[in-house]
């Protein structure tokens, strides 16, 4: 695996992501969750709480992130994608109701796309250039959907470290993948509820981890994707894991620190039209 | 977020609040463990040592707590209940078997609201001022029949670091919300049983999390609430832990210790009627 | 809590105690393990070498210990089982096939304790005056049962630090309960299989937790009864911690180790026929 | 339990395999997988990124190891399993599409067998001497076709730390069994999914747990078998936990490190054709 050539001859790259669920991800594992406010508190504590204290980090850390928003979030949440456009943040989409659509219902899968555009356009005005799907279940149909709407990159799959190009079967190129790894998520050591009991860590257990993978990645020259949630990273104690984390990356010489439009079009134009060999993933899928 | 004016211009204020749940913990999760001495006598230990030895250390701290306690547990574990009451310690609402009810039976939440408040005042001469949801799992229809029976806090959400007030869709003014969250719980720490195979952790682990959780609140001025279970911290080396983890908070100056009761109220006073702005938590629920 | 009076003047009693249940611990769970020899080999391991590893350790620390055997184990692995009555070590009852009886079926649960009674007089020789029931899955009508054969002692509840006398519902009295509890238990921290995802905990994380909960124990004077199961402190690693945990109580004075009939007797005669106070269990059971 | 007589009179054998499932670890679990193409991408990691990664590790330590492969992913992976065998590592058997069947269908378990020995013939013309079950899910019937096709060695049971050599309950002798065990796995501690929330624990967790017990197997005389996953110890932070522990072992005397199919040999080599005192393991089953 060769390094990527990263802009300014870095090292290696980092993005900072942030998937804005909101309500959002307890409505879609269980629609009665709207009748169970304490449920869906959680989520509300990213948008009241959440996002404008990861606001404030960036700002202070000097950091621009991409952020994730289901086109929900967009029409119940405007205020904050807003705060979010306003600080400089780039926006993705990220489904209508960070459904996990059953990849047998084409159209409901059309309908998360369309619906999440529409909302995003009409909402906050924003033409989205990358998608992330909810819990990295998406299918050949989304992907797809991605590649005819023209979207630049797509950060949902987990085969690689480095970013790498899509085909479809008919041979027609697609964006740009950014991978990411629930290892790097903050979602699997601190996203617990009563119904799913995910054990609680530490914040050393979850540095350890983030740090220790950093590190390598950083040797190999690859690309790191941190993936983090407002209701889960908002939280006090967490906001300071974040904080210890990117001070922790910048006693490495040479990172590029960019959001994840920047970072697939760095991708492209290294790679040079002619270059790129597009990869079809999983070539099993049916 | 601007930090609360805590009494004596405390920098910030915490809470040890208390679930009494004794066996309901378990008969309200299945009415089959009424059959079950071996399930049923983790939630007896609560009774039996875990509520004593709370109450022995609250003393020796200088500390006033408050329990939540379901109505059934007024009814068969009196003497404890009065024990609680008479070292000075506020008792609060947490149903009457600690069911979480479907929030499509109306009917069976309020028998529990009912079935709570009429054994508190019959068998212990107490009408509660707070409520606590068992796990969370609380309504729409269960916070309005808290703002009808006049209550001063509820103690439910998870939606915010700070008290806020909660009003109805109506505009009538409810309670005063005081947060919680599940990484400052005990029970995802250490309440396991053969059918939740929850991870059990150790003393470093959970001081960790509970530390640096109150470090940061206590840096952002808001306020702390700890939630634990006799059954579970009442454990002997989970009392020590206990002691270890307030014995840390008195390291820092300036702190307000109060029971559920007191916040709620300072809280309220501090903003004066007029400076009260309520908010609709999740406008969404339906 | 007043501490316990133990024999000479010890300031804690240790029981080591061992469910051997070799391959019931899997048929029991699913008898259709009985064709998947990969899962039933975990229970054959603590057969073929946890017992004689757990046995050649206890000859070097000189230590009794108590064996909770099925029947079926005592049928199958009769061997094993001598080599444990041949050490010295106590053998109890822990039902024949390690099954968890639904508590309707109470002609089930007889014959789990009859066959159990059998199996372990005609393999092995033995009337055990001890009893512990599956994973602490017990019923109102085993503790009957319980009282009617004139066990000593039960060892499957965890609502007290200290021994206590069951008393039934007509007056009469049953056997001293020796308590235990699951985070003074082996199999919650490294017995996991395909089907049951446990998390496998390192020897510092369970000496941690085992040895606060000793040391409190300790403090109060009560009874430090640890339950292991061969397949899993029999495996290399988890021998070894065993080593350094008996090796941490050793550095405390005055300890009285014994086995779980001892305790149990120790307790009666400790209190004398006239001070017995017994205890009813969950008087809530139906 | 006597210490084995290892070659070059070594203190302990240690090998090193890797189960190569791919995708395969996804399909077998949930053939709707195919149309998860987020899900599907764990395994493709192992394939695109894990095995060169890992090829290039045992490379640099000098050390040659055992890779399980099912018979799909010699189809669909051909290139890679050729890398393997290049660069002069063992190739056996994993069955033919990861899949845990069910012992109530022999055909279906011959099937599973006979496609994996074609795949592995056919397109990298290797005729495997071990086999190992995925997940240790294997049965009386299969142990029974390793038997009749001559397999040396199995490797899918956890019911001692030595090898031993397997017999039918009719008398004939079959292949030599290489215990395994799942806390000498990297799965559990790594390998989680949206539907299967294992937590990710860190390396120097795993690194206790991987040390402590082959420290003592070490001490034992035993043989040490880890069991890892590219899709898992192929993540960068992971490679750099597999060089540590291999530093670490590195550190004791006369340690013998061999493939599986060295271990089997030698193992019995060192009996003796007449030496041999075959076991029937779980001589319960049915």
């Amino acid at each position: 695996m060769e390094p990527v050539q990263w802009p300014h001859a870095a090292q290696c790259a980092v993005q900072f992501t942030f998937d804005f669920d909101a309500e959002t991800n307890w409505i879609s594992r269980d629609p009665k969750n709207l009748k169970h406010p304490g449920t869906l508190s959680q989520g509300t504590y990213g948008a009241k709480v959440g996002v404008p204290k990861v606001l404030e980090l960036l700002r202070e850390e000097g950091l621009k992130a991409t952020f994730f928003v289901p086109g929900w979030v967009a029409e119940h949440r405007t205020e904050r994608v807003e705060q979010i456009l306003a600080a400089g943040h780039e926006v993705g989409h990220h489904g209508y109701l960070h459904k996990w659509v059953d990849p047998d219902c084409p159209e409901e899968e059309l309908e998360e796309m369309e619906r999440g555009l529409e909302a995003l356009q009409s909402k906050v005005g924003v033409r989205p250039v990358g998608y992330r799907s909810p819990a990295g279940e998406t299918s050949p149909n989304i992907i797809r959907l991605l590649v005819e709407r023209g979207f630049l990159y797509d950060s949902s799959l987990m085969d690689d470290i480095n970013p790498y190009r899509h085909v479809l079967p008919d041979g027609r190129c697609g964006p740009v993948e950014l991978p990411w790894h629930w290892s790097l998520d903050d979602a699997p050591f601190m996203l617990s509820s009563i119904k799913v009991h995910r054990p609680i860590f530490t914040n050393d257990h979850i540095f350890e981890i983030w740090a220790e993978e950093f590190r390598e990645i950083y040797r190999w020259g690859g690309l790191f994707t941190l993936v983090m949630h407002p209701q889960a990273i908002g939280r006090p104690s967490r906001l300071a894991l974040l904080r210890r984390f990117i001070a922790y990356t910048r006693t490495f010489p040479n990172v590029w620190y960019a959001n994840a439009q920047e970072v697939a079009q760095a991708w492209l134009d290294q790679k040079g039209p002619g270059d790129v060999a597009p990869q079809a993933i999983s070539p099993f899928l049916v």
